[in-house]
């Protein structure tokens, strides 16, 4: 369970996690100024500073505060600028007024950091396995964070008319486009499926317990759709016709005047390019297609003729697949989703973009939600999002695995989000 | 499938359902007046004369524009006023602004009605099984709409400070309060839900197909919960307590001043009173619930130590269920809910209120919409919703089945929704 | 002032008005359904049934509860629902509500108002001069309403696609077009204006007190700007170009997609029509422009070169005019502005259209509201709001004087509102 | 007139001015991060380091690029991110996207402030009158967002939980309260008020034409409201009562939940404290109120049974005093009202609060607008806003004149608002 240490964790390999994790926040706003830090593009993001700030509250109150006796507050003003949505934890700054906190300054965060970090370090001699369940928790919470701090800076930076470039190092050379869609029949008929919640290892509440789901027969796309497939829908009139689109879908599409994903622009002409961590440049037609809604995934597949697949149906079919594999996050820089490799069998599951399922982020038969405020980190948002699963570009590598489930609003679409296609069989 | 004429409905049968459909509707708004029938209460709901139009539309179009040679229409310039929202039928008025259609008046739309009832009455004879697998269709459309035209006119007098009665009739005497809810187990492992879409039963296109689902061990009380039972919750502070609620349904707890069912109001000092369409009342304890959203469902069955069912659970638990059981609407009146009957086993699974399940509103494994404008009846509604089975006071008698799938959003409660709570065994 | 009695009024002639405005309210709702009175199309309009009920409250309410004793009101829910924005005399139904009112009906409104008509008659005799001064109010409150009535019930129409006539009846042979704007010199130096509040002749208390004000020299054009003006504006591009715009209008436009007067409409091909109470025709070239912004008149005040008049020019230039010239309302029917008559000198001051002035809506030096709650009756709306001067089509004739204020926000342009230029000598 | 430079300026005092309003500007965000330079607190602030960049931009543009042959931009993607509102110059950033712009950061506006500088000082010897002519106006619009920096600021900070000081000088120790408000008679029958725009003294194209006004008998409070006056009229309930507000006041005050001046809060249980540019401490009971709308300066006035000063009013009083005298900006720090000083006669015309007068900002008779761009400066802006008279403790000394026109929403109170009463004699 997500507060109970996993029976994996041995203390040095969790103090290597937690130095390996706190070492890489910072690295990934290294190029960040105070102001870039500070600004939030939108109510769903958060500044970059918060997310530093965040997760030292995290390990602070839950660790600190809770298990190490005679602990002093680093600063008992910040518990309320910093707490997420803890109802447990009391009033905090409302979230759309994240972005109005010029203090206290980026290097004050850095120094919150270091300061919770040596004290964590001071105590771990004597820590007891709940104290270190709870690091455990805040290592991983942590990496979703390094995820959200990458796409939430993204989305500020694409507010900016002249896109600047977080990370000026040059792309890589494309790969040559991959070849048609191949389908991989899955398993049907019984399956067991979600976390064992076992102490073996860890997993957050949500992904628990194990279960059996049933499965009809279908079968799975090799690899995500890619830019190259999207421009056909899109050259084909997709997103101006309303047959394809729930009726949601829909009704967002003609609001916002949606009419490619989230970060394309006009480019050269006629030309598409897409704004990303390195800037503005054109359309890599092998890669990945990202930065899509639910609602866009589902209506390209409606218009090609597919549907998308069950939560169920994607997490058996990687349960052989080791869910390192793949191009997730190695160390700060500007990531993207790269072209799916050649090869046969399913590519990409871990690692580009994460995969809208067609299934409601719910409980799992059996559910329970971790006792005390860590309660509220995932069972609380079960209502009107979807899940998807895998892992993106973005990722921390090691923070994935089959019974992952990330969920999102099905009209969001700042996260590296995908489609891989699927259909009955 | 929906549109294909099912093999009970002989022309006998399905004549004597489309003069019993169509008379009720009229016989529904004998009450109201052209005012009343015109105004919308919100954007949710419509005008009755809307509802006696629409319906009316369906017939016209799908049935004697599409399959009478020769048909001329009413007025060429009512089908942009009243389609609903058919993206096949083109352009239409917008639905907020329904209630601003003061012309044509209430007696020039059941004028229409006359001439397309008679219309069809004189085709009849010539009709191929298309169109009279639309007039099937057009039948069971309009008693979904015969359910929300109800509702609606319940909404818009619910905002009248002077609360008019819609039905004067005296109601009902109180039955004595239910016993305390008893657990019935269901069936667990693979059970067969969905309807057979194999042309003998009528069935809408999402209950289809039929289809294998996987039970956990669970139990179903046995009746709905009760306003006393509400009550308690109100009382225990159910509503002030953020950790009984989804995060949404705290949200939305918040921003409305949400503090008890929709319809409830302060009544002769600390006593509460419901308005129905009966007039103002004091709530009867012994009733279930109803006017409730899915966030207060879900909270409710927290704070009880309980969950709400799932689909496939309650459609198992109702396969040997008459569904023409309970209470459900015979002829225009003051419907509300009643007080559980007193026996064993599952009451009130069809009749009453509808009851929320945990499930969303999703296809069904090889669902498939049906072809043409009609295809737009379910399909494109399948994100954000929730399954709501039975069947309420409100709804005509007949048109309830186990398969029946209706839907609304998680935080809409205009409809007379309710709870019934399940657990894990 | 405002609720004194003033001397002209002897009680015959007062009786003799109170009839005639009594009568007419119900003659200019004839043509409506019960459905068509109920019904709001905005926020700033309210329905017909709400006007007669209002005006009727006013009566009851300031005359009968206050001065006839013994009087038991007609229904004491009633005064809630029809109280407008007396602050002084308690809660009342929210304004954006007023359309939900389907109950009471509009002939429950009729009979109300005949009763509370006997009644007066009934204690006519007896009233003091307070009392009789009250009815001198209440008929030019009800007076305003009569005009207004007439714009709500034409905004609600428009609404409706099939745009329906409200009043039948052939329109007018439109006349020729009127020659060129001729230029007429008015007064400079100090003038008096404002109402003398002596109680020799009625007027409201905002329209006093008579006092001076200094005019530089400056011209105001004969007649208001026509049709075919307003069309050679729009030709050149004056809906496009933000030089002539007030930066509040240009936000407007762009907002609101403004290209045209509000009830204009494409309308065979290139053409332009406008809807109007009697219907969607052509748009008549020589008649006064009507239904247009203060952003709109002062775009095309600029672009033609010149400016709006202020009020004391516009009341200065006035004082010689006859008030009951022009084309006001004499009887309920679909009236409209008329084309200006040959002639020479200033025309059109009182009727067809109301004239934006240059003035904001501020108190005249020494203004003082009246006492008790009518009092509420100006004062209070004495910011942000533009004065209009004259009289239009749909003003009962003998409402009109030159000290007339009326006053609109800078946006609204559902009233009878035009323009005429002015510029300095 | 704005645009012509006055006869008063030398090229020498012109070029000291220059020097001393770009250093100015500098000082004032010395003691700011680049993210508190970066963050807007509101649709109506801008960020600190788009003031600096914006009057920067304005002098490249007008001055650099119109007058300086050669000259290339220091960065041509600049003008669209930091144009305000000039229609004539395209199309520009949104307004509320204005913090967005973490990019350029607050270090490459100060590089490209030298630049320009360095620019205009190198081309100094060549420009002709109409360039240094608009050098002046561009070192008077500086002047402006000198005092819109430092109440944008102070509204950013004020949004922060822990409250930080800008500035963290002590504070002044308060002096004794004022004596009781004397009223001081002011003129009356014609005056002449306005700039007279012939060139010899800096005058905003609004300010002029100078044009005669008539006053009636009427008396100035020789100070302003003080907090301790403005805590009385909280006490008795001023805050809760709708006799004392303009209608759309209470609107105001009810929808805003408003009940006291901009930036005070509750403070160490039952008393007051006013965050400002030095941080939260208590309300100084001496000083004049500030931040309070025109809704609440009106408010109070009604309460206590006087008015506000109309502009003709308040100009032609003022006509005798020193502007340069009273409280007013000398240098960068945390300026703040003082409270009136001891003496007779008007005291606080210029300096401390701008002063809410009762009339609209409209055009004076026989204004004409500056010609070009800059004629966008003030004329359109007249419609819906109100004038203040005098200057304020955040004024930069030397800015202030008899004829200034500041204007503003009449809800608006970010700025250094405050009131002194009038009364008709």
């Amino acid at each position: 369970m997500a507060t109970r240490l996993d029976q994996a964790a041995t203390p040095d390999a969790l103090h290597a996690l937690f130095r390996q994790v706190r070492s890489l926040s910072e690295s990934l706003v290294a190029p960040l100024s105070d102001a870039d830090a500070t600004v939030q593009a939108m109510d769903d993001a958060s500044p970059a500073k918060w997310h530093l700030a965040h997760t030292t509250w995290f390990l602070e109150t839950f660790v600190l505060r809770d298990h190490v006796p005679g602990y002093a507050l680093f600063d008992d003003r910040w518990p309320f600028l910093f707490n997420s949505y803890y109802e447990a934890e009391g009033a905090r700054h409302a979230r759309s007024r994240r972005g109005m906190l010029t203090r206290p300054a980026l290097d004050e965060i850095l120094a919150w950091r270091r300061h919770v970090d040596d004290a964590l370090d001071a105590a771990w001699p004597g820590l007891n396995d709940a104290a270190r369940g709870l690091i455990q928790l805040g290592c991983h919470h942590e990496q979703q964070h390094q995820e959200l701090l990458q796409t939430d800076i993204l989305s500020l930076f694409a507010l900016n008319p002249i896109a600047p470039a977080i990370w000026g190092e040059p792309r890589n050379v494309p790969a040559a486009p991959p070849g048609a869609i191949r389908w991989i029949e899955g398993a049907h008929g019984i399956v067991e499926i979600g976390a064992a919640m076992d102490g073996v290892n860890f997993a957050f509440d949500c992904e628990g317990p194990r279960h059996r789901a049933l499965l009809s027969r279908h079968a799975l796309a090799d690899r995500p759709v890619s830019n190259s497939e999207w421009r056909a829908f899109m050259d084909d009139g997709g997103y101006a016709n309303a047959e394809h689109w729930l009726a949601d879908g829909w009704a967002w599409v003609c609001a916002n005047g949606i009419e490619a994903p989230l970060y394309w622009r006009r480019f050269d002409g006629d030309d598409w390019g897409a704004f990303a961590l390195d800037g503005l440049h054109p359309v890599h037609p092998a890669a990945p297609v990202t930065h899509i809604s639910y609602y866009e995934a589902d209506a390209f597949a409606r218009w090609a003729g597919a549907r998308l697949p069950t939560e169920p149906e994607w997490e058996s079919a990687a349960a052989g697949i080791d869910p390192a594999s793949g191009h997730q996050l190695d160390r700060a820089g500007p990531v993207r989703p790269r072209a799916a490799p050649d090869g046969h069998g399913l590519r990409q599951m871990f690692g580009d973009v994460w995969e809208w399922t067609g299934s409601a982020f719910l409980p799992f038969p059996g559910f329970r939600p971790a006792p005390g405020a860590v309660g509220e980190y995932n069972g609380k948002f079960m209502s009107g999002q979807f899940v998807l699963k895998g892992a993106s570009c973005a990722t921390p590598r090691g923070h994935s695995r089959p019974s992952y489930r990330n969920f999102f609003y099905p009209h969001q679409r700042w996260q590296f989000t995908g489609v891989r296609l699927a259909k009955d069989l």
